[in-house]
């Protein structure tokens, strides 16, 4: 059983009603679990199930029969033995999101979001997205069989708004970046009866993120790597990742002792408003201005999730790096032509920052390094196409 | 340890040199395992892996160090309720090969053939490919470090030219089907430096796909369903899973008694050989000529496994249909909008055969139905833009 409370300033909210933000600060709310006996690993993770579900027991959905799925998580933990040796790096290993249904990362907040929607009785959801978000929330909600609205900016490549259609959904276009389609779905949503599933707007995307950390552990056989690099739009990935480590901590599942990851938060040069905020430039992202980028995901200029993400910097003692358009690019070869990888721009930037942190110092050879690629580079092809030789 | 034997004869070849088709009959070579002691279930799976390689004890690999993997196989299976409903189905599930590396089940061939390529000390490859197994080919050379020599159709859609130029592949392009590469090929190799990975014209790409069979059997609890519909190309799929299955009752992974399930190919009625064969039409393949269709993977006007899919089909009693073009965006359409699946037109292909089976009462809706689908529909994209409505 799990309770909500504001992240600001803990007041409980009920998990039995339908929540978005806060009523109190107008901040995500977030989930707790209070278990009364201790839950080992043996006995917290189904084994038989090689989905995120494996984690049900420190997930909130009540009853298994309004489990929405298609397969999410327990992705690959893969080795980058070549791009190692070129660096001199003792272990640099890579998260394969691209391996999720719907090609993305975005597949875990959202089966679990419309799990939720669906338990206590949504009938049709809308979102505002770079891209990623909305192609899994259309997926998901005709899996659940709720009707979903996906309002994303006019730019956005094509593969994104065509796979939205093959799923049945309303796609509305608007000119700008995310913020601004946030404020059409207020529009188009003002009689409220569409549930919201904007990112850290409801608190349900942020526990399916969160499934990524517990892998994580599970993988590396409850060892974490010293570094993890992620790239931050949003930032529920980053959050729901550390959210993870803190639970582990608590249950037992994770050594008291032992040392939690780094975190570096990647984002673009296009769009780097948590950079901007880190370095004292701003003092938060209320206002800040950015552009598109060759990855969609990071183009969110206003994250809600901020303040949370710095806290996870701070608590980590991690940092923020953002990474130019040619950057990514660059990127994207050196992991596709000597790993066999074809990455989203986004996983591209978490292996440039990785390659900027070492040159830096700031990253040691011998440190164990985790890359987080967050999609298959497939949905971004008409942003790089042609682009494949420097 | 495995031997080969040629599919037409028998004759022996040895596994510990580099094999194409057999020198006596220019057929296929086939794997077989000799086992010394009875395996059991429980040893023969690695259940720490959640890749195809957890079946890696009946794989023909020697050195775990040569194995290239990108975290294939083990895709999951998924219940279609929606659709079992709409067309009143007991039992209705998918395999979704999608999910894997790549985005197709041509992951599975590859990575055992690249590995093999890797033990025997092979430094480049070459394939002719109506498009998924080119793409599968180009990332596992680059992730095993060999040089990779594609060749498809011209008319192949950009998005898998594309993912080949990411993987730093050669591509040549030909006017006209993938029998038309593989005379390219010939050209191209004929000083015999390239390994040929041409569909079973080498004998590892059939063993990484009959893990398939496997992990239908291990996933299904070790019952099989009645029916199994395949989309059937070359159809190293429909004959790897079928070897798969006798291989478990060998081993007595699947009990005697258990009754394996009648084996379809699909097949696009632009391009359908096998049906033709089928049917007395034709005495074979050999002189068939086929036309483009949108399921890229089944413009296979000649594959080199006829024979043995017949096989398959007499044996398991099963039989073959073709669906238009028209049928497999509707197909695409009702998997989209009613389970949140975007499937490749393969995919939807083997929907609309079942349809077609339940309507002429060679299918019952009280059977156990499994349907195979080879990959996303991302990498269709340019085939089917603007046809999400009817």
């Amino acid at each position: 059983m799990h309770a909500l409370h504001c992240a600001n300033c803990g007041t409980a909210y009920s998990p039995f009603e339908l929540q978005g933000v806060s009523a109190c600060c107008q901040q995500p709310l977030i989930a707790d679990y209070s278990l009364r006996r201790p839950l080992s690993r043996a006995k917290g993770i189904d084994q038989a199930d090689s989905s995120m579900w494996r984690y049900g027991a420190l997930l909130p959905l009540l009853d298994e029969a309004n489990k929405v799925s298609l397969g999410e998580g327990f992705t690959p933990v893969l080795a980058l033995p070549q791009l190692a040796a070129r660096y001199g790096l003792r272990s640099l290993i890579l998260k394969d999101e691209g391996q999720n249904p719907t090609g993305s990362f975005k597949a875990r907040g959202l089966s679990m979001a419309l799990s939720k929607a669906k338990e206590l009785g949504v009938r049709g959801c809308i979102i505002p997205t770079a891209g990623n978000a909305g192609v899994a929330m259309a997926a998901y909600c005709a899996r659940g069989g709720l009707s979903a609205t996906v309002v994303m900016p006019r730019h956005t490549p094509e593969a994104f708004k065509e796979e939205c259609y093959w799923y049945g959904a309303q796609v509305e276009l608007v000119d700008g970046l995310i913020n601004d389609c946030a404020a059409r779905v207020r529009q188009l949503n003002a009689g409220g009866e569409l549930l919201d599933i904007s990112t850290l707007k409801e608190p349900y995307r942020l526990e399916g993120k969160k499934t990524m950390g517990y892998e994580i552990a599970e993988q590396l056989n409850w060892e974490l790597p010293d570094v993890l690099l992620y790239p931050a739009g949003g930032g529920t990935g980053l959050i729901g990742i550390w959210k993870a480590f803190q639970e582990m901590k608590k249950l037992g599942w994770l050594a008291p002792e032992t040392k939690l990851p780094r975190m570096v938060a990647v984002q673009a040069e296009n769009c780097c408003p948590l950079l901007e905020t880190y370095l004292g430039h701003q003092v938060n992202c209320h206002s800040y201005n950015g552009r598109p980028t060759l990855a969609n995901g990071l183009a969110v200029p206003r994250p809600l999730g901020e303040p949370l993400m710095l806290e996870v910097l701070r608590e980590s003692n991690g940092t923020v790096v953002a990474i130019s358009e040619e950057g990514m690019l660059e990127g994207m070869r050196e992991l596709g032509n000597h790993e066999g990888l074809f990455v989203a721009p986004e996983g591209a930037a978490v292996w440039m920052a990785a390659r900027r942190l070492l040159a830096d110092g700031w990253l040691h050879a011998d440190e164990r390094i985790l890359l987080l690629n967050t999609g298959s580079g497939q949905k971004y092809m008409s942003n790089v196409a042609g682009r494949a030789w420097a």
